[in-house]
């Protein structure tokens, strides 16, 4: 990117995801940005069975050379089991409309996702953020077994839930959904927490322009077009063919590390709601405005409920764009 | 009101409310509109216990000779039990912030609320409209008595719930929190259901100015417009005296049965939250937009969501302008 | 009876049922004994539609002469949604192993059930004891319309529940479940309540030689007897043929009013759970043994839990020959 | 022990416990009988705090000279928060009603209770028992970060629940209902479990001639025997003086392994309820008796419901008295 020489890491990660399309853009967008320094990759079981999600996050950092370990975490929801979403992802969990990203050749650390969590987080006090952008079971299993890591994270940027409506149900987004104890147990911790819900990724989409400058970045075959066009058609295919874009909804966890100007937050009580009645998995966001004054409520989340859109897009799609141009074969 | 000459009845309708000042409006709305025929009021425990409900319907009758008949319905919600709201309606339910309305002379009729509304549907079918303003208790008990007043109810035009957030909760509208299994048996009754939630509600507002025009059309003592001082200034202490004015909630569903363009109302599935785990109450809407291709799901309400906030004003003060020159003596 | 001659009436009842065999014999049980006055049949959806359940109500009345009014009440539970059990009473919820009751030649009174209730319990303040052997749904309406009848309901003597095991499900007797939440609001309303669960009527029985006896007592045709035999076979066929007999629950409320030295009861706390993660239509009896000077629990209901199944067994017998022989056309 | 010349060791155990005076006496339970290898002690938030909980733990190694590992393991249940029982157990959560135990001289391991019994079980798959005396938080956690553990685990034995009435709750036993999501997560994982819950416990008394007994055992003061008596002294309190023993909860698990044949026990379905309606934390366990025909049920639970309180008695008192004896200094 044209003003990166001047940018030091500001930020060093670690991102937990279920990969994924949009967890593809999100890997891809910190790996690309030199204000990130992405150290570790953790898998869960979410989008597809965690065998799935591991392979495809394997793929990923071959493909594009990232050089950054991948842990398989948890196997399955805390309580939670559904029926893995392939209309959205594909039976793989990261479905081409083309070429598919080559198979792994590498393989993933012999640690488990929550034990290295632990233990990276504990050998650097208050300098590592989590990325969530999968279920929240690895952490609340970290946070289960390490209660300090409440204090020992510096943030826990997530993409989840919704202070709006749902996707997976009229209440809830799937994120929360798939381990909605688990998602529970992380809001009540203590952790600092940084929400970005679909109230906020429906404002941030993968336009029909951004494919194509991102197929144009590269001659010849272009995976992550392919990838990119497949999110995108089960997308127009649910919502409508009349959509501009599909929402980008993990890279804003990424994107707004990068610029938190993209984004306006709003300070928040949440909870998780976690009966059979129909709210299962629900993000209960407190949004009723309060005179400070009389406002006593415990605000545990910042929640993100505006995005600029054009630079969320700018942003995504240079970094896909760099991504397309990086893989050096394909076959 | 000036193009009354013109307008014939086209509502025939039953009140069930709990007042409430905000019930007064919508009574006083009713009483006042050409196009209205205000058949009955029925009274509910709600904002406050059914006998203060109960003699402040009656006052509101008396006060301003409206000629219809009262008719006491339940004493207590099916399983809730809550304190009552004393710190928005005062301790009687309709406290002034200056002049009261005098006490009632009339009493309410023998006929419980409930058997008054089976008997009056069923004596018209197709022909009533009722207009719930408080707990839905009533209408749940004559529902679940009468199965077959789903269908002999003309509709049910009520003030309850949300598609966004809640007030006496994060998630829980006031009404329908005060009795959720009754709202949730009347959701799930097949009758037709038009829902004035806070989503909309919050954009319709008695604004200072309101009050004033109102206060402007009596001359000397004005009970109505210390009954809307009152109102409002329990809803500024508590949201800000920086607001421009109070929702008026309960008079949303009489004011869309006048003047319909008034509103823009939406086609949703919803259902009625009765767990313990925090969404107690809340109106489940599903608001995810979907492609009218795939989208199979039953949608039982009409959901207003936009509201025309400077016509509302204007019809509500006008109204209460006529109500407070029509009282004839206040003390 | 032997010994009815200087029996005077002591019970003024009306048994609230979905008939339903254990039904037609509570029902015939407190036709037969002296001290007992049926004054009313109310009837409910439970193991069969309403339309059938006051079918054979009617059936019932007129077969065996009894002169009782029969009054239709609630067509559906209040929330609660579910297929009805025909594999244990048949499709019409009284079926025969042999010959049925003729049609019905009377008809159902025209008040609903629920208003029956409320004028004949007010009519008699302190004097009419509701047996509930179906789905509580009539009582809680009742409750619902009239809170005061918790104190001029003379005592509610219900079959449903239980201390121990379940029917339905593993937490769940049939008649609770059916209609949980009306259950609670009839746990919670104050009223004076006899229960009959499971855990005391799996004592009784209707074993082989009752039903013989039942049978020998009218030459010919039998229909008491086949319908007794499609009860017990329905049941040897669930619980295996080596029984000794089938659980006669309805009649155990009856009997207790006979003759209380059959059960022994004991006081406790009791509540009905709702919820929706397995425990729904439980009746949560605290049977914790408590020493009476740290024991503040409030006592909501007097619990069977123990029966003399001898004296039980003779005393239904003898009410069924009775009413076997009683029939004077069976075709 | 008289007979313990020709026992070899049969069963290779890790006790998960709470100490906890039934957990004192489960432990030295194990320790005494040579069938039984204790192979390592974990700890759990339960009875008391960790800290608390794992310092009992040592202090009981400690002054028995057990020489086995202890390791702590989760701070606090899942998602439950509740206040410790300090009126059974005493603040300490091993109170005394006479000498304590001394200090503990030992340390906790580093290594975390659950990566503990991972890495144990693992080494010996199919071998190891898991005594679980306490809330089932570091099982859950265990499976959670190792599925396969459902597998190699040879079996779990728990204290625990009860298929009739609870204590802490009308519903619920402490150790469930301290952790209940934690329960439900190890009822669903497929592991081989045996349960031992209020309904066996309460057959099985530590009788005043028990303690006396313990007494005798030992010249001048005697800590084990005064911890016995605060124990039962706290349950006469609660449950009545005329009582002639407290249950002995936690050692029935322990016993069984020693001698199955003190315990009936049968197959059977069950499940851990987590509503918010009145039955958190119930092990509901179908108790329906079923034609074996028509019983499709699965059944994850062997549980115990009878058992031979004499033999029972006998045992632990043996184990107890050894106890007492073996403390060399007790200042």
């Amino acid at each position: 990117m044209e003003e990166s020489a001047a940018v030091s890491v500001t930020h060093r990660i670690i991102i937990d995801c279920d990969p994924g399309h949009d967890d593809m853009a999100a890997i891809l967008l910190a790996a690309w940005h030199p204000s990130i320094q992405l150290e570790a990759i953790t898998t869960v079981c979410g989008n597809a069975p965690l065998s799935h999600t591991t392979n495809n996050a394997l793929r990923i950092v071959d493909a594009f050379g990232l050089n950054v370990p991948v842990y398989a975490g948890a196997e399955a929801p805390l309580l939670h089991r559904y029926a893995f979403p392939a209309e959205f992802h594909g039976p793989s969990g990261l479905d081409s409309a083309g070429e598919d990203l080559p198979p792994a050749s590498s393989a993933a650390q012999r640690q488990h996702a929550v034990e290295a969590i632990i233990e990276r987080v504990e050998a650097a006090p208050g300098e590592i953020t989590l990325v969530v952008i999968g279920p929240m079971t690895n952490l609340a299993l970290a946070l289960a077994l390490r209660p300090s890591l409440a204090q020992t994270i510096k943030q826990v940027v997530f993409m989840g839930g919704s202070a709006t409506e749902g996707n997976v149900t009229a209440a809830a987004e799937f994120n929360i959904w798939a381990d909605a104890e688990a998602a529970r147990m992380v809001f009540r911790s203590g952790v600092k927490l940084v929400m970005f819900g679909l109230n906020a990724t429906h404002q941030t989409l993968m336009r029909r322009q951004d494919v194509a400058a991102i197929r144009a970045a590269r001659a010849g075959s272009n995976p992550v077009a392919d990838i990119m066009d497949f999110y995108c058609g089960t997308y127009y295919n649910f919502a409508g063919a009349d959509k501009p874009g599909a929402p980008m909804h993990d890279p804003c966890a990424i994107a707004w590390l990068i610029d938190p100007t993209i984004f306006e937050l709003v300070e928040r009580p949440g909870e998780v709601l976690v009966g059979a009645d129909g709210g299962y998995g629900q993000t209960l966001i407190d949004m009723r405005p309060q005179d400070a004054a009389h406002d006593t409520r415990i605000k545990n989340l910042a929640v993100a409920v505006k995005a600029d859109a054009q630079r969320f897009a700018a942003l995504v799609t240079q970094a896909l764009s760099w991504a397309a141009g990086r893989m050096t074969s394909t076959r």
